[in-house]
């Protein structure tokens, strides 16, 4: 029997100037549309944008905020017209970083609704209503179906978190690079979204090789499966690795230094530099032209991936037994505080999620 | 019997603040490496590079300068390594925007020489040994067999010449896009290369849309076989049409005004803005890379083409009876000048073909 949601508890940032200081609040959720579905949470992946958004690093939307857009949970209601054959009550279900889209436009109807220009994220937009999007640091979250994936009974639920956002996004260059067998790829930035990134471009058969400041994470790297490494702290960077990348996807999250160039001369003509990471809000990204044409390289990005990209990665990590490295902490106010903290220095390897949710929630 | 150059003449800019008043020069080409070809220029397309090197937009590198490097000749000399099976005396060949590159890199060693990172253009660089690239305002021209290509029998001389930088610069963005039946191609600057893309898009089986900056050239462009025409300074454009394609070529020659940001709103998700011309020296692309992300969009270029691809390129034209707009005009100080005005007022419909060479050079 389905249960009925009337207010949902969040732990979220109230002040962004206390961001490492979230607390417990309750939202009211909109009323559940004929296509919506309510979820109860049971896992959510810490995502490096929790932390952008809890610090304003992309503007300050409202508060309070629950970020966590890598959601697991199992399925408690659902509206009349979601389809009874595809969902059912009790199943486990992901949300990645997308809740809603205007169903209506060109990019809908053409399976890039993750680009939709009035898409919803899973939380930090206001909705043309006027009410919030709150994330997965709560209790239930109530999601328009097109955005609720199931989840392969071969992916636990704690590898299955990480990769709604950070493994999408970390998969999707690989897919519009028609990445395969062979198919030489630089991955820039060994963090949540980069080394699912390399535990993908393995699996589709890549020569990948790390890319990171320093050789602090050369040994990691390797373990996780990288042919190859490189410190751009190495005085022979880039001259020494020229035209070695058919593909190079970068996490960095800001762009205006000059890494981008010195990394794209490691490029072969006719490739590309792809960024993943949403630089701060302003920032621009400034290029020679003439770099681009004499060396014939082009530079782009995407934003993680739609609902067929989604379902497309899923079954992939469960065919190929692709785990995210994850180190699990209970929800609870001190904890999110604790893990964003080690976040901020980079002490994750690599990705954290939240679990203990049924027994937080039952007594806060 | 094999003719030997002592020496050759040119017609050529002798000061850069007077580039409309080019005048006759001769100089001594170096000597002939085993792996030169020596050739007898009958024509010559004169492309935008033209002007914009004769007037100094990328730099004031030597004077004087010929320059011309959409070259038809007939073959009168060749070393000793040169391939006598695949070249003869008197064969007809053409050479393009380059005419020599290292041999060496990985690149001249992976078919993308034309991005060698010590290519010498046809014109305009100054060689290792100090000596200067003349063009082909010339009656002849020593170049690197592997940038000597055989014109096909079904392609005539004046259609041939412009397809060798205009048409191979043209074709490459199509060709790293994939472009093929239905593909939606837009194609802004309806001039010398945007018109041959536009033929070459057409003959790919693409879906064309011209665009241009007002309705001034839509009956041409429909003409040349688009199947649709844009005019930017609609009030409807860009919004009318987001959404509407899988590839934009942009020859604008410069970058920096709000253009590309519009014209790549009127991408769909995971499609590219390919620009194939040089901006002025300096300047710089601008770009906000959170345009780039939420709308999964990327943005490139490509200096011409390789060996393989001019070769490709000649052949498929051929097979296909694509056929440049030409304008023909007799080699001279004068018509030189002429043509330079007109090109200056976009007077040219789509590109001028220098010939008479014979006559000309045989009485100066």
């Amino acid at each position: 029997m389905s249960e009925t949601i009337k207010e949902i508890k969040s732990i979220g940032v109230h002040d962004f100037d206390n961001w490492l200081e979230p607390k417990n609040f309750v939202y009211t959720p909109n009323p559940l549309r004929p296509f919506d579905i309510d979820i109860k949470i049971i896992a959510c992946g810490i995502c490096g944008s929790d932390t952008h958004c809890a610090k304003g690093d992309w503007g300050r939307p409202y508060t309070p905020i629950a970020v966590g857009h890598e959601i697991i949970g199992h399925i408690i209601n659902m509206g009349n017209e979601v389809d009874k054959t595809k969902y059912h009550l009790g199943d486990r279900v992901g949300v990645g970083a997308q809740c809603d889209s205007c169903g209506k436009c060109w990019r809908c109807d053409h399976d890039v609704e993750n680009s939709c220009k009035t898409q919803v994220g899973t939380y930090g937009t206001v909705r043309p209503d006027g009410s919030h999007s709150q994330g997965g640091y709560s209790n239930y979250v109530r999601v328009n179906k097109r955005f609720v994936f199931k989840i392969p009974d071969a992916i636990e639920t704690i590898h299955a978190a990480p990769l709604l956002c950070g493994g999408m996004t970390g998969l999707r260059p690989l897919m519009t690079a028609g990445v395969t067998k062979g198919t030489k790829v630089g991955v820039s930035g060994i963090g949540g979204i980069g080394h699912m990134t390399i535990l993908f471009a393995k699996a589709l058969g890549a020569e990948v090789t790390a890319i990171s400041r320093t050789e602090s994470k050369k040994e990691t790297a390797l373990k996780l499966g990288a042919d190859h490494f490189i410190a751009t702290s190495d005085p022979k960077f880039p001259e020494e690795y020229l035209d070695s990348f058919d593909l190079i996807v970068t996490t960095a999250f800001s762009l205006n230094d000059d890494y981008v160039e010195k990394a794209m001369r490691m490029l072969r003509p006719h490739c590309k530099l792809h960024f993943i990471s949403a630089p701060p809000t302003g920032e621009k990204l400034e290029l020679d032209p003439n770099f681009l044409l004499s060396n014939s390289l082009s530079i782009g990005s995407s934003a993680a991936g739609s609902q067929r990209d989604v379902e497309y990665m899923l079954q992939f990590a469960a065919d190929k037994g692709i785990k995210p490295w994850v180190e699990t902490i209970d929800i609870s106010e001190e904890n999110i505080a604790k893990a964003w903290k080690r976040m901020k220095k980079g002490d994750v390897h690599f990705r954290f999620v939240l679990t203990g949710y049924d027994k937080y929630f039952s007594q806060h």
